[in-house]
């Protein structure tokens, strides 16, 4: 890892036209939690694939994923990221979008840098591009849905799938096949990852209603707040009588009402619907399908081990 | 071309979400005069290759054009283009750029689809990736060179090559790849598409003030007209005397003048510093270069006639 940001910074430092270089040299030096270069080192450490050559497609994903922020931010008007400014703020839309676009072609030049032989460096490419393709048909059903009147829970489901899941199954499956494990190892690592994907996504969602600011890491409601259609809305939504659909779509429509008693009120709603527990269990059935892919995978015993806590501590942190 | 045509169409019909890739087919099917595709196609034939399997790489170069097309509409703020609105103008600015974003992706895959072997597929995937940097690289130029108070001619050269020299060399040497020729043909015929790419924008700048509108198709003095930084003005800041060097700042630095005056003041500057002359010897140089880069090929005379036929299109234009 600590390889890693060596490695960003000797892709972008000094480097010219430098107000290409330098918003991505700023992006992916602002660190974060670097959890997609950590996914392809743990899927190559599974597969007992070379953990020096993973370098090169972990550095990939990451770069994909900060391309992805830089054009987020921009499409979503989001002034902080990780407590900084973002790219488009700092400079402005024209070097963001243009740095985006050469970070995006970085990215891809680290998987076809990688030591390997050429079929399996066009593996990862297609799974890069595939990947790449898919966040962009999940960013724009995200901005689709806003001015939808109704968008269905298996819409949703399909949104997070695209927007948040493949880029995690991914990186998965990227060390998998930098490892040349077996189509079907391949195939449960990537289903596995779509799996803690979106169980990672309604835990966002659900954690905006339910739970405290200093275990979720964020102010609690934001949603809420924003009127974001999260899978607790809709859920809500399905199962609400005229009543309740009526005044959740006054609450969601405004963005002019009292918070507090904007978010008192809708979360009484999805108390009455009982929308926590089916959010739970929606939850728990997601972890429990990456389980089953981890049972699939023929790898050792201590090795799914690590795979099955990495889903364990996601079910904890939901009880 | 007509295929080619047709599996624009067949990439972007009834594909969900609708408003990803319906801004996508409007760009592709507006056609334009498809130079790039021909490039790939001329370049197959030379070297003897399967004009069939071209279609890829073909699509693929054309896509990734147009995928800059997109961004740099947004960028340059331009209502139109090709007769028709822009695709920020058609739909909105966040569109534009998920819709690019998908673009550049789906060029990349016809690279990774074309049906030859993988060492072949990497090596064009390799100049795919490096030309579509050295475009991020060349706008990033153009959009400096504005606010720059100033810009060498080399400067200005070098912003060229890689803003449109380098995607005419790209579309010759991938035909190159695909036909598996010689590293040596594969070079000279890369350098003659950098020739005759800045021979092109050269005589683009110069048409903008020495050609009636009805030879250059579009109307004249628009460089002028924008203050825009042509190797014409750029040229004639390095010959110029100090009052004539304050007369072309003044000219070059409101927007708010007359412009017919303006027009006739920047030309009599432009004539009293010989800089038509100066501009068409620079062209002739670059065309000698890329009938040099011809010479140099092993292939048959009649195969050298395509491109020298090509070459000197261009010379007869200007004389």
């Amino acid at each position: 890892m600590e390889k890693l940001e060596k490695y960003f910074s000797s892709l972008t430092d000094n480097k010219n036209p430098i107000n290409l270089y330098q918003p991505i040299g700023y992006i992916l030096q602002q660190g974060g939690k670097r959890v997609r270069p950590k996914l392809v080192e743990i899927s190559t450490h599974i597969f007992g694939g070379n953990i020096e050559k993973a370098i090169y497609p972990a550095a990939s994903f990451e770069m994909l994923h900060n391309f992805t922020l830089i054009h987020d931010d921009i499409m979503d008007l989001a002034p902080l990221r990780r407590g900084k400014e973002t790219v488009y703020k700092k400079w402005n839309n024209n070097i963001a979008i243009l740095s985006g676009d050469a970070l995006a072609t970085m990215a891809l030049q680290q998987i076809l840098l990688t030591p390997v032989a050429s079929d399996q460096i066009l593996k990862m490419a297609s799974l890069f591009a595939q990947t790449s393709l898919e966040i962009c048909e999940g960013q724009q059903y995200d901005l689709d849905f806003e001015t939808m009147d109704q968008v269905s829970i298996d819409q949703y489901i399909e949104m997070i799938r695209l927007k948040t899941a493949v880029m995690l199954a991914g990186c998965l499956k990227v060390g998998a096949i930098l490892s040349e494990t077996s189509e079907n190892n391949q195939n449960e690592i990537y289903n596995f990852g779509i799996h803690v994907g979106l169980a990672f996504q309604l835990q966002d969602d659900l954690f905006d209603v339910y739970s405290d600011a200093e275990t979720f890491g964020k102010q609690i409601g934001g949603d809420i707040k924003s009127n974001k259609k999260t899978f607790l809305y809709l859920l809500a939504l399905e199962k609400a009588n005229e009543t309740q659909k009526a005044a959740l779509k006054k609450w969601f429509s405004s963005e002019t009402i009292n918070f507090d008693e904007k978010f008192i009120s809708v979360k009484s709603i999805f108390d009455q619907l009982n929308i926590k527990t089916e959010t739970e269990n929606k939850i728990h059935y997601y972890v429990n399908e990456a389980l089953s892919n981890v049972e699939n995978l023929t790898v050792s015993t201590e090795m799914k081990t690590v795979l099955i806590d990495y889903a364990q501590q996601l079910a904890k942190r939901i009880k």
